[in-house]
């Protein structure tokens, strides 16, 4: 199953850490734009091959010492079919290079709308030949507002060809306490009923290593909430975003990790692919990748001391 | 403002009605399907031509007779890149035929990501020429499980591009009692607070007709909950799913509407778009526009009874 895998990877880099690829402009070499906007002028096109060419440089330097990329699908997509093109690119690059992908693309539909995210994400098209689909995430990211049915019609496809799902449970920004943390009838938060149905849905999916391919989002900037879910959820696996930029360390870290210290995979973006803009490990644009692997080193190091 | 002008429109054609695009190649005539896979092959590409063509034909026999179209993205999304120009494509023609766009997107999420969607779909492109800016929807569909900060980066656009949301509070799901149901401590639904943040969030975007562009989805097949909702929200525009296939019917949206009749717009997609498959109109593929305008016009009557 596929959560094996990937913790099986994770056991081999020891490092449980996902890097962001969350390409913007501004954040990006200007040796790199300059190049390629002077060649194909200002256009969509130019900026989808500027963040490949950027992606590509991170992902050559990092793949030997982290186990996943998570391409976030807005900011390609708001560059239309090239912007697409791109990260579909950068998905099957990352997978050529022996590393999981995590397309964070946060969809909620039902019915045919989702089974249509699904064959696009993590499925196959059957209306075309075969040669004709495009590269797939291993996994992706789910909102659940919908409910039940707006789940389901993915699970198909995760079964079909070992993917994975990462449903939205408690999330790291401070508005998510504008609705996940409303207090039920019951007395407990919205987020810890989520997480007792993804819980739920994720139970025949639960690989050798004790986790389901169906997974969930918890943030790291709320670490006693990651406690209780960890309890609530003894065979989920989480990722946890807002490490770093927003504010999440180690230390707050420390709940989420079990016994055998695999349940729970940390996401870096900004942190890593703009540790060259930080100061801190080059003062080279050049080096943006080789700052990028420091950065990785570095949190490794911070993640260790609390595993 | 958008929903002033909305409104207008559907007071001229007097159809509180949304024709939903959501092309499948199942419910596709085979002359279309036939004629253009013989040429370009079983690809992606074909496939969004198909597309196209079959909704140009919907959109020239209706643009006289509803106000708006809902293209669903995740239809087209799947085909990749050249099912994302046909996305775009398609609100572009839309629009040339001057009715609304609301595009069906759903997407939730915070921060520069949520930035990214809105300059992508209701926004302009920063970072190339203004002739590579792609059409734009009018409206797009947001998920709020994210809470505030997962609107508000949408809400600059919505002023500086007189463009507006509709937000997800009750859908027309049967799965959306596992979430949207749920009793919150002070007796009430958690689909009643989500609609009171949305009434909220909007209140600086109500326009000359008493409506803001910041809109909610309020599922057909929930009647009662769509009375209590229009209570909750009265200056709140609502567009309603599940008309037609998904059991609701003119009946049920009783209590949507107004004392001015103007509070709400219906959905249907396949009512609407396979109509030429049920048997009722046509029994000539090639008429399905023709079939669909029919459709539409026994749709409006439909509604008119209890409006």
């Amino acid at each position: 199953m596929l959560t094996d895998r990937l913790i099986k990877k994770i056991q081999e880099t020891r490092a449980p850490i996902v890097v962001g690829l969350d390409p913007r402009l501004e954040q990006i070499p200007s040796y790199i734009k300059e190049e390629i906007f002077a060649k194909q002028g200002r256009t969509p096109q130019a900026v989808a091959d500027i963040f490949f060419k950027f992606n590509k440089g991170i992902i050559d330097e990092v793949c030997d010492i982290v186990p996943v990329v998570k391409p976030q699908i807005a900011m390609y997509e708001q560059y239309g079919p090239a912007g697409i093109e791109c990260y579909l690119r950068t998905i099957e690059y990352a997978q050529s290079k022996r590393i999981f992908v995590i397309g964070d693309i946060k969809r909620g539909d039902i019915a045919s709308t989702a089974e249509a995210y699904s064959a696009g994400h993590i499925g196959r098209l059957i209306d075309v030949g075969e040669n004709h689909n495009y590269a797939t995430a291993n996994y992706i990211t789910i909102n659940p507002y919908m409910g039940y049915d707006s789940v389901e019609p993915y699970l198909a496809d995760c079964k079909a060809h070992d993917k994975g799902l990462f449903i939205l449970v408690k999330t790291s920004n401070a508005g998510s306490k504008d609705i996940q943390d409303l207090i039920l009838q019951n007395g407990r938060p919205l987020y810890a009923h989520v997480g007792e149905l993804v819980s739920k849905w994720g139970e025949t999916f639960i690989g050798e290593m004790g986790y389901s391919s169906i997974c969930a989002v918890v943030g790291a900037t709320h670490p006693e909430e990651a406690v209780e879910l960890r309890k609530i959820m003894p065979h989920t696996f989480f990722l946890v975003p807002g490490y770093g930029t927003q504010g999440g360390s180690g230390k707050d870290l420390k709940g989420l990790w079990d016994g055998e210290k695999y349940g729970a995979i940390v996401n870096s973006s900004r942190g890593i692919t703009g540790a060259f803009q930080s100061g801190k490990f080059t003062t080279n644009e050049k080096e943006f990748a080789l700052a990028a692997r420091e950065a990785v080193l570095e949190m490794k190091k911070d993640l260790e001391a609390y595993m």
